[in-house]
């Protein structure tokens, strides 16, 4: 049996293999999520994020087994994602000990992404791990990511639905509005709501979401990436967009409080999700973007192995020196490339 | 006079018009930043992040102020920089408080960053900004960015000097030891001292650093740009490192207090940079961090706009419907574009 069959006939030690080989970006990986492609599509993917200590760890390993006492029982994956972290991987700490609280379900699996460094992002390799849990028949894929951030609203927009999580009294500042990043909420958790002033922070996010941030969200994504990748039709997604208003829920995770509700709006976005055709539009859209994320990586990566070295040194220091602007190296450095092409071909 | 030499001539009119010419990369702003460029090198560059509610623009208003009173009088430029909000730009609210609150001080220019999408990224953008300042006569540029993200921390990579702000009681989550952030941490600030807890994270974070998280820093920022650039020789930046042991300082700027400690850190690590020839390897990496994004930027969009629609479209809907994988969707198109330049060049 081949390992991506392992996969698919359920094998834990295939799967972590497999998981692996792929965060590593191994040919075999390269292989394997090839032929485990065609068998991907059917889990639902759900981002978590939000600021440090709002408990998104904790309120992650509540949601996980909420889920598992469905009457289907569905297989859960959690990815824990720490981009906050890219030299040292912080999360393998926060790993060992959520392993110790969910061990012994044999429907659940924790990965956390240790790697970086990977071509086209971290966003894209959470994307290769979801699919690879997809095919192995995982039906709900958890996907936690710390910070509020760029590469946090990258990675939580590659999933169907997406939780963000705040915490009272982080609500002070000015700054704090982060209305980014309820831009791409789906649904809204106030947790640790045994706090004091959690009724203002559930107020503050519903008064936000009726001041209308919502509708933003996802023109935005749609501009960026047909700013991205200018002559691709793109499907229209704004008339479903005003359909969904993202609940606000409060949740105390460390007591399982509120986790109950929390699933039931899931399911319920899923269910809303499928029945607007919007589920196969998010699918599209996170596949351009995987798509497009790695070319990027693959031209980046072709142009430099490809400059020769002293070329490159030459032009640096001309431009340490201030004697040329870092726009004048670009065009240099993009001139060489293109008649290095040239001469390549007509040889 | 041209727009440039007005600039540094020190009018404030056209430094505005420069810096709205630079942040949407028009060709006037390009033309006046390559006109600039020659005169830039002189500036400190101070990058300051640190988790939503850590009260950073108050900590970064009180920090001009203060530079303000030293003896030579210097120039201090505020950068503020919103990823959170990549869509509708949250940092304008909190630009209009802090400048009511630094009004009048004509050594003092405030900037918040509303534009986004620029070719090569927030980093990029932010150090062109910078550099339209540094060639003003801006003695010191403060470059303030919320969260805790990657995109902060490429960011804060462009900065001679890095201070992360932490704040009493958001360290009780395992997730929020942050390692990847007090690497990249130059001095380390406990604002908002007068809360409960403020000792407890003071002796966290010197902890941190005496478990030795500091070294890492530098050597994988050169990783990194050893892996982006493969060809390039990079200068040895280790034996310097280990000179510096990042210092942790507890503020309440609200009050300006511990805010002279701080800016003789400030002054100590410029020293310490400049004694060690650390400034000009900074500057050499951020130059070559800035080439490298532009070069990136300039190949995908190049790449895209070449590419016909049609194909793009079958490429992408074969994708969709699992007949195509990503990774042979991402051959198809870029053997398409080989292809491509093959037969422009022998045209």
């Amino acid at each position: 049996m081949s390992l991506s069959e392992s996969v698919r006939e359920g094998s834990r030690i295939a799967l972590s293999r497999v998981l692996s080989q792929v965060e590593n970006s191994t040919p075999a990986g390269k292989q394997v999520l090839d032929e485990l492609f065609p068998y991907t599509g059917k889990a639902h993917k759900i981002g978590i994020t939000g600021p440090p200590g709002s408990g998104k760890s904790t309120l992650v390993n509540a949601l996980a087994r909420q889920l598992r006492t469905l009457e289907n029982q569905p297989r859960v994956a959690i990815i824990a994602v720490d981009p906050t972290s890219p030299f040292s991987g912080g999360a393998i700490l926060g790993d060992r000990v959520r392993m110790l609280d969910l061990q012994g379900d044999p429907g659940i699996f924790i990965r956390s992404m240790a790697s970086r460094g990977a071509l086209g992002g971290l966003a894209t390799q959470t994307e290769a791990l979801s699919q690879v849990f997809d095919a192995a028949g995982y039906d709900f894929i958890l996907i936690e990511t710390v910070g509020a951030g760029q590469s946090e609203v990258d990675i939580v927009n590659l999933a169907h639905t997406t939780i963000v999580v705040d915490v009272p009294g982080l609500g002070d500042d000015i700054q704090s509005i982060k209305a980014g990043i309820l831009e791409i909420a789906d649904i809204l958790v106030v947790n640790k709501a045994d706090r004091p002033g959690a009724d203002q922070s559930l107020r503050y996010l519903k008064s936000m979401i009726e001041m209308g941030y919502r509708p933003l969200a996802s023109s935005a994504g749609k501009h960026r990436l047909a700013e991205a990748m200018p002559n691709l039709n793109m499907p229209e997604l704004d008339e479903q967009l005003s359909l969904w208003i993202p609940p606000v829920l409060k949740t105390i995770a460390r007591d399982s409080e509120g986790i109950e509700s929390l699933v039931g709006e899931v399911l319920k976005h899923q269910k809303f999700l499928k029945e607007t055709g919007r589920w196969q539009l998010k699918e599209a859209w996170t596949l351009r973007e995987i798509v497009r994320k790695r070319i990027e990586g693959s031209l980046v990566l072709d142009f430099f192995q490809q400059l020769p070295v002293a070329l490159l040194d030459k032009t640096m220091d001309d431009v340490i020196n201030r004697k040329v602007s870092p726009a004048s190296a670009v065009e240099i450095l993009l001139t060489y490339n293109r008649n290095r092409n040239q001469t390549h071909y007509s040889e």
